[in-house]
């Protein structure tokens, strides 16, 4: 299962292993981050877009520095992202998925060569735009490589890609998010979180934490 | 409330109401439909696309024909159509969209000037772009009327209207429901399903039954 949160959760999660992070636990809860800072985690973490208090900084791409994540182990609760892994983890296997890392998450599902679900995490347990197009994104990369799909809303994912794709920040500005993000002031991830391939890592969830199943 | 149930239940009881039929009680069980046998009225009725024992018809929009409905009191009850009529009561006020009244809906739904809520019933609790697609269409045209909105599955839905709207039925191809309608032999009434203004009435929920709104 690939759980997708475009803005941000898992562009950030790709961004901190390319810049060195060791390990990431995925909490859905506030209240778990707080046994962790004995232990010498770093806590990231936001409700609704605001850093929660007593986390080091909030979930924008943009924190997880090599400066600041380099061989560290971090901790990280978001508003749908973490919420969205906790009800994957049922699944047995779970891989994240972003723009970030979109090359080398069709390789390796490829080569895994196994049934994949695109869990769009959405916002609040709703559908939101920015996930599905990845999601459609993603599908139609993953049906060149010969998986077949009989799924509406796979194909719906698609047809939106294949709106979206001509000029993707564009498109995106019919997106809520991407409004709840402006008037916080946090809309300086946009154009990064939509951009192919800046992190070749796939975070994947081994017992109660993601690595980067790529490093060696 | 605008219920959508393309295939079929939204565009039968359309279809019905077209051909005289006095009004329609729509029922989420089968069971419940059985009491009403002896009070005159006729069963339509399916589940998974099988006419249910004990019932008149099915709920392909042709079972509702001049013949078989003018002045009659009709049951109905369907797989997915049905079920989420039963949860759009709530909102107090419930019509049922399909492309057969689109236009007039649109009209209605004007000079009502309310919010709108466009409720797609999909397929057992799951998307399905038939019913997206129909919503997208009907987002369009009220969003033409001056009707605003700030929903992503609405911006996603006009998409997947303006997709599908050059060739409607060869969209379709790719949808879940059509192939299965295909299997079991029921995808004659596909052409009727996605045809504009075929019945100029807007099935209107009034207590417990469907009326039409437009008939004076």
């Amino acid at each position: 299962m690939v759980v997708i949160d475009i803005l941000r959760a898992s562009t950030a999660i790709c961004t901190a292993f390319k810049n060195g992070a060791l390990e990431i636990i995925p909490l859905a809860g506030i209240e778990e981050t707080k046994k962790y800072r004995p232990l010498g985690y770093l806590i990231a973490g936001e409700r609704d877009g605001i850093v929660i208090d007593g986390a080091d900084f909030g979930n924008s791409p943009f924190n997880f520095t090599e400066e600041n994540v380099k061989g560290k182990k971090i901790v990280i609760t978001t508003t749908n992202g973490t919420q969205t892994i906790a009800k994957a983890r049922v699944s047995g296997t779970v891989a994240l998925g972003a723009f970030s890392n979109i090359s080398v998450l069709t390789e390796w599902l490829a080569n895994l060569n196994k049934n994949v679900v695109l869990f769009c995490a959405g916002w609040k347990n709703k559908f939101n735009l920015e996930d599905s197009v990845f999601a459609g994104a993603l599908a139609g990369r993953l049906i060149a490589k010969g998986f077949a799909t009989n799924c509406d809303s796979t194909a719906a994912a698609i047809d939106l890609w294949h709106a979206a794709e001509p000029d993707i920040l564009a498109y995106m500005e019919k997106a809520a998010h991407r409004h709840r993000l402006k008037r916080l002031g946090l809309d300086d991830v946009l154009e990064y979180c939509f951009t192919n391939d800046t992190a070749n890592v796939i975070p994947f969830l081994k017992g109660e934490c993601f690595v980067d199943v790529l490093k060696k």
